[in-house]
């Protein structure tokens, strides 16, 4: 049997033709125009799917189930929408209107819980029933599996870890609060500690790789950091304390098995990741009695919206 | 069939014979006496145990199965308190030595994960499957229940709520780390933030109120408070904010059916709790389209110990 994976993000939908471990065989996607109304996003996201099935020769009665992520607070059990602000949905119960197209079995949930099933089933999580996925991004998304399950909370209002507050009356957060986790180890927190950092330090190196590469970015302090710069230095041990901190936080509660990290920085190198894990081990509760579980690069990437998606429907389907 | 629940603390071990409604029919007590080898106490306890169900007359095949509730690292899966400063227990096998007195069902779990259970079996939190409660004293302490059973992590070692950081190079916690939600949450951190306002406010109230009762306490604040001495209410509403971030963070990470606030500061009353919950709404992730859901005292008091061990043994042997 095959399941789709589908992923509306604010810029593309992505679908793709998922097998039972979890391989893609064939993926497709179209641009999300977000200003449309749902009827016509969703009508979009069944053409992706009925012309993949069509293209890999593959009956619908082949097909198990579908499932969607996309950003917000999704209610999985009722299979509503409740918010997502890229996505201008509100209240959108996106399976009624998934219907009229097919009478395939189809799910939803969040775009970031999806991903952490997605890693647990068949990425770097595989083997382990309670697993933390964060994504280091624009912002920072958490997605915790508990017991093999999404942990989605009343409403699928919860897993909102990027906003668990590590400094009181801290960084302004652009959630409107202040102090979030997102606030300082977000890639926009990064950028925004690189800049300090640049302003301070008017020899540091990052002023060369800045006017070389046209714009601060999320590399800038790593280049930097890598040539011995110290203000480049600083800026790096600052964001992975700034990491470090809010994991600490996860691990004291969740004590999970493995912790994945993913999204753009992720992709720095192992050598990052074992700076992450050093501050955690050094700092998380318990010390010597409670060892802390290992901290991994995120495996499944780009990919990850469609076969958490499609993980999504076979744990709703089974 | 009836259950016993035993609550080893650092100064009592208590049991208690435990009906299947939660009701505790008849309790009995002994001191700890922690500097004594682990297989001491464990026979106090059964000796407790025995007593308990020769006075009331029921048999041991009446009885279903013993549950054990402590401080420290516990791992239920496997039977083993694994750390627990307050009894100098390391790695103690309770089960095994447990079974040395009888072949009833044992098993053990953390105090304030079995607490948790219990308020969400038969106290606070009844009708619910996913609560937390927070115990407010020495030090904050926390429950999670999720999907109807308790999240206690990898080797037992997870639920350290008390230690999640919410000021990141802030307040000294007994734990070594600082900024732990426990360093301003706790009881503890109250007479701490009472004492500081002391030194700052010669003409407070809460001066004479000290000079009444003899030293600072946990109440004299709130007494200070209700008289409008302002920097009695200062240090309230500081105590609330400290409270209320920390519930702000597990409020987004799990969003529970109901959140429960146990402990010696809880008996402050219903406008208490009701601050809180004023500062948890206004600050908790998702404004207007996720609501909070409620936070009460917790019922079970000085029984939670007691039932929440009663409510392990009928979770783990149903």
């Amino acid at each position: 049997m095959y399941y789709v994976g589908i992923d509306i993000g604010g810029m593309t939908i992505k679908a793709g033709l998922v097998d039972e471990n979890g391989r893609i065989l064939a993926k497709k996607s179209c641009a999300t125009k977000p200003e449309r109304h749902y009827s016509c996003l969703v009508a979009d996201m069944y053409n992706l799917l009925a012309s993949l099935a069509q293209e890999q020769g593959i009956d619908f009665d082949k097909i198990k189930a579908i499932g969607i992520g996309c950003p917000g607070t999704v209610n999985t059990k009722k299979g509503i929408i409740t918010y997502s602000g890229n996505l201008n949905f509100i209240n959108v119960d996106i399976i009624k209107e998934f219907k009229k197209h097919t009478d395939l079995a189809v799910c939803v949930g969040n775009d970031a819980n999806c991903a952490a099933l997605g890693e647990v089933m068949f990425g770097g999580g595989k083997g382990t029933k309670n697993a933390i996925l964060i994504t280091l991004g624009t912002g920072v998304g958490t997605g915790f599996v508990v017991d093999g399950k999404i942990l989605e909370g009343v409403d699928g209002a919860g897993a909102e870890g990027g906003h668990i507050c590590i400094k009181m009356d801290g960084q302004q957060c652009t959630c409107g609060e202040k102090g979030c986790w997102e606030a300082y180890a977000s890639a926009t927190a990064l950028m925004r500690i690189t800049k300090e950092a640049m302003k301070n330090n008017p020899h540091s190196l990052m002023h060369k790789i800045v006017s070389e590469h046209g714009e601060v970015s999320g590399r800038t302090a790593f280049l930097a950091y890598k040539t011995g710069d110290k203000a480049g230095q600083e800026v790096v041990n600052e964001y992975v304390k700034n990491i470090a901190w809010g994991l600490v936080n996860l691990v004291n509660i969740f004590r999970p098995e493995i912790i994945m990290i993913g999204g753009g920085v992720s992709h720095e190198g192992e050598y990052f990741i074992k700076m992450i894990e050093k501050v955690v081990v050094k700092h998380a509760f318990g010390g010597k009695y409670n060892k802390v579980c290992p901290i991994v690069a995120a495996a499944l990437g780009n990919d990850a919206g469609i076969v958490g998606a499609a993980a999504l429907a076979m744990q709703e389907f089974n």
